[in-house]
């Protein structure tokens, strides 16, 4: 079982991205950003202070500019016509220098090209001159979003894996919830339940399972106990007590495909005040799974989520909007916001996560990642939602 | 034990920042780099599509700007004078709109500021304007470099954080070579290793260790055998087989810092060829050490490293340069690179990797962390580099 992205989709990315280009009246491309290189090409690299680039020229013929340390990593991954290499950043010469004497010599200086920014960035201490700096900025529009909104609809390859990485993270899921115990740390529950979930993928899924992020995992992020009030707290080395709220993350990387699923879980018992809170965030939920429908703005699902928090009376608790698109990124455009007119399409992945948050208390929100279908939408993250089964 | 930068440390940073603005005749400020912003205010947040900024106003007076679901976490953590939030992004006005409000009142339309980066950009699904769409840009200069350079020289509070990481690299690294077999997966032995050694940390810090990113981890990172010849290939779910060569990695996090330990290892045995290639880069690592002085250039490093590499042969073997800088990045700016005329000074940290990668056969590299002394340096990274040492 290979589970990746086949080539001919690949190739498909890059024949559907040519025809954007040429109805924009667009000769060429040149992008820098590593994860819709990724999407064009297949080629998963580590992005540091040594620009990549993939040029596009106006034939339509592909090249991959990376440096010498990439070149046969490269060769091997790339589904590109040419790999052009430089010796290193920042180097006697300039990385941006070949870079340009490339472009010069593939006639950039005389079509009309796009370009994804003005040059590299990194913070990995990259210093660079900007692309406007040697061509004159009149030739290059900017097509930042093109392959970006090629990402907003996931092909069926996309959200088999997008589902496979839901299984795993079910998986370390449950493993969290049932090493959750007063007095543990967090680090030692979440590390006990992410080696033993991404020791069984491997088993399971055997050599045609490459992880181009982490595989299985599940962890509190430090949202424990009154902590769990801050939305994106980062770990916390905190030890849980009876009576904590949780709020959790488990995922799992498949082939650069992510899920997300976030459950709010109480350690032991449950105070009535936690019980109330939870409620309301559950039916926010459902409220939000009820409006995911084709063809409808993606704002409607927040717009009708936020109207129940104002006639819940509990506006001051909700600091974030409904959720997210997922796919090769943890978050993506478009957002289930109140000021995204974006149209909902079959094959959209979101993920439907209204929190409310309360100093003191803690935090109350689950996140399910949801494919939009013809007729409404299905959940692909299926653990229970319940507060039954979410007590440890 | 507190294993934290002091609040007093980061305020002593604001200062000298402030001083570097005056001297530049640089009346206010606005930083988007989330890195920097931590470095200068000790708020470590998840950079994600909403846009989060730090403005210093004429007055010295400082603002972090950040979505509303940041306020009660940047309250806690940040050192700054005020926090200003926006409801969300996208949102019914953009983040930017309330970000150019701001600085209108502040006055910015009248002063000269500096920014590092026209705007804020996110791989996560973030549009919107740049600065100059709304200030004309005579008003600010790029000053993306300056917090930057303060980083250069770490303080001995930094270094004491980046020592920690080595000693619990050493650790994660130790148990990595333990756990090394024929026959076992990459994946189930560095998750043997990582969640071995990081229980091992969070139990011995105890509740002073807040870890900003991953604990103590080791891992092959795919360079298993001849994928080992590729420098910058990602996990790939091989299976270790006798006479491989291992190219590793361990580190840990602590408060943001990091280090680097890399050993070239081979299992159960090896060849005379490997053994030869082992040689020529112990000997080049040798030969960085021996060129690491404050006073001189980076570059002399590397160029000494390189003549070597030249006069035995091996050319076409050595696709990068010697090392980089390291600190709260994996890489960091200066770099021990022919093309880098930096001078090193006491308190710079780097690592010293030159490597040596032949097709078919595999990597060698070792790569430790060492720090610029008054007199030469000194290795924080203290793991075994001698052949007989690394054999599994």
């Amino acid at each position: 079982m290979q589970l990746r992205i086949t080539n001919e989709e690949i190739l498909m990315r890059q024949e559907s991205f040519l025809k954007k280009l040429s109805d924009k009246n667009i000769e060429g491309a040149i992008l820098f950003k590593d994860i819709d290189i990724f999407y064009l090409t297949g080629f998963r690299f580590i992005a540091t202070e040594r620009p990549i680039a993939l040029i596009i020229d106006p034939n339509g013929t592909t090249f991959l500019f990376v440096p010498l340390l990439e070149n046969d990593y490269a060769y091997e991954n790339a589904n590109v016509d040419n790999i052009i290499t430089y010796p290193e950043y920042p180097g006697l010469k300039h990385p941006m220098d070949y870079l340009n004497e490339q472009l010069i010599s593939l006639d950039f200086n005389n079509i009309n090209f796009g370009v994804d920014s003005d040059g590299y960035s990194s913070p990995y201490g990259y210093r660079g001159p900007r692309l406007s700096e040697i061509f004159d900025n009149k030739r290059f529009t900017n097509i930042n979003n093109v392959v970006e909104e090629m990402r907003f609809v996931k092909s069926e390859g996309e959200i088999e894996l997008i589902k496979e990485s839901c299984r795993w993270g079910n998986l370390a899921h449950r493993l969290l919830q049932k090493y959750s115990r007063t007095g543990l740390s967090e680090i030692e529950v979440s590390m006990k339940a992410t080696s033993e979930a991404t020791l069984a993928m491997v088993d399971t899924l055997g050599s045609g399972y490459t992880p181009l992020g982490k595989p299985a995992f599940a962890e509190f992020r430090g949202q424990i106990g009154p902590m769990s009030a801050f939305p994106h707290v980062t770990t916390q080395n905190l030890t849980l007590r009876k009576g904590d709220n949780l709020v959790t993350w488990g995922a799992a990387d498949v082939w650069g495909y992510q899920s997300e699923l976030e459950r709010t879980m109480f350690v032991e018992e449950v105070s009535s005040e936690q019980e109330k809170y939870f409620n309301f965030m559950y039916e926010a939920q459902e409220i939000a799974f009820n409006n995911i429908k084709p063809g409808q703005l993606v704002s409607t699902v927040d717009k009708e989520v936020q109207r129940f928090i104002d006639v819940s009376g509990i506006r001051q608790f909700v600091p974030h909007h409904t959720g997210h698109s997922i796919g090769l990124m943890m978050h993506e455009a478009p957002f289930f916001d109140l000021g995204d007119d974006t149209i909902m399409k079959p094959g959209m992945v979101f993920t439907v996560e209204p929190g409310i948050f309360v100093k003191g208390i803690g935090g109350f929100r689950h996140s399910d990642t949801v494919v939009v279908t013809e007729s409404g939408m299905e959940k692909l993250t299926y653990y229970p939602r319940d507060l039954a089964s979410l007590i440890c």
